[in-house]
């Protein structure tokens, strides 16, 4: 009898602190996610063919995200995250690479960049004259 | 000598046929990326705790695409996109469910949406007396 009332205690407290934690985060409110180790990351880039972005239409739009790893729809996010975190999240940093020769024609396209990058909220918007000049700047981050 | 002449313009224009469109979309531009068959969506939602997106950081950011399938850092894409598709895209028509109590105290959480749906551009803020009251709208699309 006595073995019966150690193993049914042992049991007790083994399911208290297998479950006791499970019930905690399952009652600790509806946001079931927890906090991140990351400041977050998550962008959306879109590529439409006009002079400011309000006036256009998105003609591409992808998702890139570089926390905790590089992901998204973008073609590639890992070359493009590379790149960003080389400019230090700073757009405009970004310069033509040297001996790309364009054309001066002038058929401008629009590059936004909507989202959050390390924790700051991002909304960028740059106009290159013609899409050879856009594929000049950096080498991937743009390409999509 | 007729037959191996005739063979030979069969070849030829077999070529022209399968290689003719391959060239001409590897010379189109620098931009190898095909034109979709779907209007582009990809989104980032991001959750911050305050009055208004501008005054406060975010604490959560995810991407979300919906086509051509689900995807993104969302925790349920797939759910995320079919309720986004079952309001046609318009993040206000969105409602609370039924039966879901909450209390009245003011810790303002705010949603926001950029990006891109279904080709049209998205700029979206949404603020919620209390994470309950978020977690009441809808299911899972503010659910990050």
């Amino acid at each position: 009898m006595r073995n019966t009332a150690r193993w049914a205690a042992t049991l007790g407290l083994t399911a208290t602190a297998v479950c006791g934690p499970l019930t905690g985060s399952a009652l600790a409110g509806q946001d079931a996610a927890p906090a991140s180790l990351y400041a977050p990351s998550a962008l959306v880039l879109t590529l439409a063919h006009g002079d400011t972005a309000t006036m256009t239409t998105p003609v591409r739009a992808v998702t890139l995200s570089c926390s905790p790893t590089a992901s998204g729809t973008h073609p590639d996010a890992m070359s493009a995250c590379v790149e960003l975190r080389g400019v230090g999240g700073d757009f405009d940093a970004l310069r033509a690479r040297d001996g790309v020769l364009c054309t001066k024609q002038y058929d401008p396209v629009i590059v936004t960049v909507d989202g959050v990058w390390q924790g700051k909220r991002v909304s960028y918007e740059r106009t290159f004259s013609n899409e050879c000049v856009k594929g000049s700047y950096g080498t991937s981050l743009f390409a999509f």
